[in-house]
């Protein structure tokens, strides 16, 4: 096996071979810029790493890892529209450094482009990986309009909070892990748990992110904190706390999430301390654990020697300690 | 065999019964919206035909068909809001009736659905299905970018041109052919024919449109013509009349393409006569009688009865002389 930091470095390595401008250029273009810009890799290097874990060469896992992170960032520039996102990883999105129709159009191209990177495997293993990338993407798809939904709803539940982030962000952790399995050929068994393995981590990662948004300083979050509670957004904390909190600091909530002021220091300071005194804050801690021990039970559980776990733990502990 | 208007009826039963609306509604909706305003479903009405034609019952070829009408009008939509365009069949586009993200991600959603419907194929059929789709979707995308990055070049040739409308219209007619030869399991021979068949066809069809878009009355055409000349189009008509035409003629061409007059009927009318006194317009219609004569010959070759050849003829006849 190698290290997370060399599996990175073979992804790296593909997509420059692998992700080439070509006529007509103005299509093409994008999907270098934003593919070229760095990132974390995370999914794409656990396509690797569960390959190799199930006892293949990452080698043989390089196009379904190359297809995940294609679609990763297909989908980052299609939210960052929705968003009206001018920024990512430091630089200008796509539709801001072009335009809107480029990255409409990028974006289209690159969900094709993922499905082309499958057409390596054959047979079964084409089909497998291909259905599941479909569903996923789906998904995907599903999680990006219950959030824009959520925006405007008024009565979100924690439930539909949580089946948001699984398919908005927890899914394709899963399916990336899966997808090594497939290639692999690992038995039922273990696609399935090692799916669930990367789903329950994916759902106990956002969580985080969205509680380090409040609490994270800028050293270990690595951006400002409180972007979520300036843009009255409807986090997990925010609604653990309307459910949780006595009437009039339900109220108090209320009232600070329906004004935009000119300087929000005084207005994270007093959401944060709601969040604090109605015991969000902590239920949210507990939550976080929660997703992450079911994570490692699961990863217990699959009949793999501890060798092959240990590195999936590792992982699993990098990502909710925030040194990836 | 069935009759057009019989296949388009399946087509349209299968459509009510697969595509539904669930949760989360925004983005199903949309879906539910485009591909029930009725549409002429050439596309899926082609894919029953070829199936059948090669002998298997047009019902196994259903999901195919219905795949390249959704990813038909997933490419609707996104064109939609590339061309800004208000209207479409009749009635508000997507992104008129919702918003912008409805747009970019019904869209996305239609995309992903449509590779959904291969997953009924097995083995080496749905490898082949969802390769060629990959491929001709690929090309709709290069297409749409090509005809985009000619509305602000000035060296755009006549072949560049025939490639475009190759790519963005043509292709599809040609895989859709190709994808009823696959699922009845033809001969490799006569899938490239029928592909062959429905390219060369698609030219010639969007050449028509085109010239009937200057020179059509509103009877056969069934829309206003001149709205290419209105918009300075580069169409196949405009770039032969700057190739054919003296170096007088060419300029003042350039100069009607150069202006945006509150009322048209005068350019129109000028820009008009210079694509008949140029030549023009006479060779864009043996440009299209030729497409048109080199598809029949594909087919004339094909090692299939006359039975089975004469709706296919039929059906190539009618689309040039847009009864359909």
């Amino acid at each position: 096996m190698l290290s997370i930091t060399e599996y990175r470095q073979a992804v790296t390595d593909y997509l420059k071979q692998r992700v080439l401008v070509k006529e007509p250029v103005n299509l093409y273009e994008p999907m270098v810029y934003i593919l070229g810009q760095g990132g974390k890799k995370l999914r794409p290097v656990l396509v690797l790493m569960s390959a190799e874990i199930f006892g293949c060469t990452y080698r043989k896992a390089l196009d379904a890892a190359l297809a995940v992170e294609i679609f990763h960032n297909f989908s980052l520039i299609h939210d960052d529209i929705m968003d009206d996102a001018p920024i990512r990883r430091g630089k200008a999105t796509v539709h801001e450094k072009w335009d809107l129709n480029t990255g409409i159009l990028s974006g289209d191209a690159m969900l094709i482009n993922a499905y082309q990177l499958f057409e390596s495997y054959e047979g079964e293993t084409f089909k497998e990986l291909t259905t599941l990338f479909t569903k996923t993407a789906m998904q995907v798809c599903e999680g990006q309009q219950y959030d824009i939904d959520f925006e405007t709803r008024d009565n979100v539940s924690i439930d539909d909070y949580l089946l948001m982030i699984e398919y908005k962000t927890a899914v394709l952790v899963g399916a990336a892990l899966q997808m090594g399995a497939i290639v692999a050929g690992t038995t039922e068994e273990c696609k399935k748990s090692i799916y669930q393995y990367g789903r329950l981590l994916g759902i106990a990662f956002q969580l985080q992110d969205d509680y380090l948004d409040a609490f994270g300083d800028i050293e270990t979050f690595g951006k400002q904190s409180g972007g979520d509670i300036i843009e009255n957004k409807k986090t997990f904390l925010y609604l653990k706390t309307l459910e949780t909190a006595a009437g009039v600091e339900a109220e108090q909530l209320g009232h600070l999430y329906s004004i935009r002021p000119q300087d929000n220091s005084e207005k994270i300071a007093s959401v944060k301390s709601l969040f604090e005194s109605s015991g969000a804050a902590e239920l949210t801690r507990l939550e976080i654990e929660k997703y992450t021990q079911k994570a490692f039970e699961v990863l217990d559980s699959m009949p793999l020697s501890e060798e092959k776990k240990e590195p999936l733990r590792d992982f699993g502990k990098m990502l909710m300690n925030r040194k990836v």
